[in-house]
């Protein structure tokens, strides 16, 4: 039994290989390689898929997946080997049931549907786009097709593929509660402040770089382990446990940057600390994109955006840019950075109105596959739910239902998991808080290393081994992603910055 | 028929794709990984080549190509279709030889092989690499055993793995004519002048970097398709035809770099002017280490070593380096590039004396594989035979017999391709200075396109279609490498410089 069980990890470990160079080679196409490169890449990024797909796919991992259920019962729940199997199982048999004629037709689809989009948006005219997004979705009920009777409806099935295990019902509990709560709270805001003003500043971007690194380097970030590089949209890809490569990119007059850089960098340590007897397996990666999120919103956010870590960072920040921070001190500077203001772009949104752009997606991404209405009113029912939801009218579509590419590449299902990351980092950062009651001294004197080793223990370390919400209970006890305590954390947040009055804490 | 060579091609295109991923990762892990990824990408790199040889060795390439003989003879010789499977069958053969245990043995021993090489050096004791040495001798007699009766001689099978049909005899009788030729010039050349005195100066780096990229950018480097980064050991490698990746290094008191820079850029060109109608097959690459070998050096010696490139290019370097070159003009700066030294070092060489390092490795290697002499004498033999070819004495190992890394990792029959490279890289200049007699002209003007294209057009375009020595001929007209042209440019170049008189020339 045990030579079966080496014989599964050493197919598993040889389909890692393939999936990171793959890996490395996307980060290459982003980083590196000269553009006229890009035809035989994609090939070769095609090729690699397609082994590494035949080869996880194969009858002989279902084979060995069969022999081993004895082995896996005579193993603990927690451990590497019944681990191992138990998500592997889970992997080879949803990856079964989709035939490769359909996905090779969702990825020839999310080619030309991007290059659709792309066009659609310059030109600023969404009818261009319909039809490829007709296609996408058409696709992607085929694909919910292939799992007649797994789920309670539709929606879970593409949920599941970023979020194992989450059920639409439960997210949209959840956003119901941050209608009731979290969106009356930014309205609150901008009756109390205004749209604030923002001067023009300079940053020079080798400085940037200069306090960015050493920024991220207090954090945990260890060239002998790391890369930073710039791109053109920020992103965290990594070789093994030991080659993390993050991204960032530079604007002259803000420091978006260094956040993107700090969120960044939160993706990358929650793949370093994964446990590395998981490594050459696929328990050797975070679990899923909103635990994922969870850790790159907390470094950004509740780490970058906090008083105590400007208070420790503003002396230096005024040392490199005396001209762009003249007559700020450190709480100035962290009211500005935590400046709120309903604008159009989600990417660009702040803490508290990032989630409310979610909100509006998942919504209509449940009615698009469902086909609550014509395809052609989703720019009208778009329009109408951004003055619902954050009081702004959407000028072009460029600015509006355009602005993302998820839709193009059929990514459908994604983005309630940027949400959803938001409230755990609030969750996880409450029991952190608990644990490590010095942490704002700590954050005052430079020091992370114990915020870093408390996720490599409650959550990192784990990597794929439990579920989701079985990861979020190790680390907190909660059984479920709980919107409370992230509005609590804003409407402390807020109160404080714009002086509001203290309403609905328990 | 068309069916069955459609479905060779589909193979071979994805065997090409997964050995050129190979080939960035391994770009990646010189240039780019973090230190601590080395241990997971060793297991990618293991796992890359056992995919790629298992699929190209299967049984199922083996029948294609036997279905496909008729279709090959109704195909012209020099036809995509015929050269393809004339190469493949090749290639599949030669591979099939060899049983994957002993492959996998000589996989084992290069990686132990080098690293108790690397500590023999460090402590300059050749008795410490003696146990190495003597496994990958006998791994190589093993090897050479497989092709039982393919070749003339032993020596033959290993030669052929880096230069394909080539064949000892005829290197030998080559070598034969330098050790007549080349030596007594170098002799001559050091009793005439003596040794030089090199002034100490100084290159900033930044400005060698602006200056090469400068020049390499004239000779046809495009980042569109280029990249040129640092290394510690300058190389070339490419994700494609249009993904050449150079790297090189800089010492802040010689321009060393330049030259390094200018002989990858070499081996580039050869590669992006492949043919693209050979992309991602076999053929699609320079055909042998002689013939690559000729390209890099023609691009550092014939051209970066030439009195009217440098009349275009002194001016430029006066600017930037006005101290370092003060009181030169391009004709002593001219001088000073090419001056005569022999040294103990095979990288360090001049042009003048590289051969003859290449003599004595090429000899002792056939001795060892015969086991002509105790391995225990291979220092005294080394050191005997640097006193006769080049008139120096040996201080120690490390600068001795221990100074390549080839024979630790099995490289053997490698060494006698940079000298025939250095051969028929004049060959080909006679050649092309026939076709295209205002070459001098163009040079001073700082352009180089029409030897870039001739060399697309009479030798790159080519890639694997033909066997090197039928290369060779297409481009020359020549049937053999032949060592002649080589000194007479040797003799003409160094005469000038040195005064010499000129003797043998025809």
């Amino acid at each position: 039994m045990h030579a079966r069980f080496d014989e599964l990890r050493t197919r598993l470990a040889e389909i890692h290989d393939l999936a990171k160079a793959a890996e490395i080679l996307r980060w290459d196409e982003q980083v590196m390689m000269p553009p006229r490169g890009a035809a035989a890449r994609a090939e070769q990024l095609a090729t690699l898929n397609r082994v590494t797909h035949d080869r996880f796919t194969s009858p002989e991992i279902g084979r060995l997946l069969d022999d081993l259920a004895p082995f896996e019962e005579q193993h603990d729940f927690d451990s590497f080997e019944a681990s191992l199997i138990r998500v592997t199982r889970r992997d080879w048999e949803k990856e079964r049931k989709v035939p490769s004629d359909l996905r090779a037709s969702m990825s020839r689809t999310a080619t030309l549907g991007y290059a659709t989009w792309v066009e659609a948006r310059r030109t600023d005219d969404f009818s261009r786009f319909l039809p490829a997004l007709r296609e996408a979705l058409e696709l992607k009920r085929q694909y919910v097709a292939c799992f007649d009777g797994d789920y309670d409806e539709p929606y879970d099935a593409l949920l599941d593929d970023y979020e194992p295990g989450m059920k639409t019902a439960e997210v949209r509990e959840t956003f119901e509660y941050l209608k009731e709560h979290q969106a009356p709270l930014v309205k609150e805001v901008v009756s109390h402040a205004g749209t604030p003003d923002q001067p023009t500043r300079e940053f020079p971007v080798e400085r940037q770089k200069e306090f960015e690194l050493d920024v991220v380097r207090r954090f945990g970030f260890d060239p002998d382990s790391w890369r930073l590089d710039p791109t053109v949209h920020p992103f965290e890809r990594n070789g093994s446990l030991q080659d993390i490569r993050i991204t960032t990119r530079y604007f002259p007059t803000n420091l978006d940057g260094l956040f993107a850089t700090m969120h960044e960098f939160g993706h990358g340590l929650y793949e370093h600390q994964v446990d590395p007897q998981l490594e050459r397996t696929p328990l050797a990666s975070g679990v899923s994109l909103a635990m994922h999120e969870s850790q790159s919103r907390m470094w950004e956010n509740l780490v970058g955006r906090s008083l105590p870590f400007w208070r420790f960072a503003f002396p230096r920040l005024a040392q490199l840019f005396p001209d762009a921070v003249a007559g700020e001190d450190a709480e100035s500077w962290y009211r500005e950075v935590n400046a709120v203001e309903p604008s159009l772009i989600r990417v660009e949104a702040d803490e508290a109105t990032y989630n409310l752009h979610i909100i509006l997606r998942f919504e209509l991404e449940q009615e698009l596959l469902a086909g609550s209405f014509p395809l052609e009113q989703l720019q009208e029912e778009w329009d109408r739910r951004m003055w619902e939801y954050l009081g702004i009218e959407v000028p072009d579509a460029a600015r509006g239902v355009l602005q993302d590419m998820h839709w193009s590449i059929g990514a459908v299902g994604y983005f309630s998991t940027y949400a959803l990351g938001n409230l755990i980092s609030a969750q996880i950062w409450a029991k952190v808080t608990d644990d490590l009651p010095d942490l704002d001294d700590r954050f005052e004197q430079g020091e992370f290393g114990a915020l870093a080793a408390w996720l490599r223990e409650n959550v990192h370390r784990h990597g794929r081994k439990f579920t989701p919400l079985e990861t979020l209970e190790r680390a907190t006890g909660a059984t479920r992603i709980d919107p409370e305590p992230y509005v609590r954390y804003l409407r402390r947040k807020l109160g404080d910055i714009y002086g509001l009055p203290v309403v609905g804490s328990r």
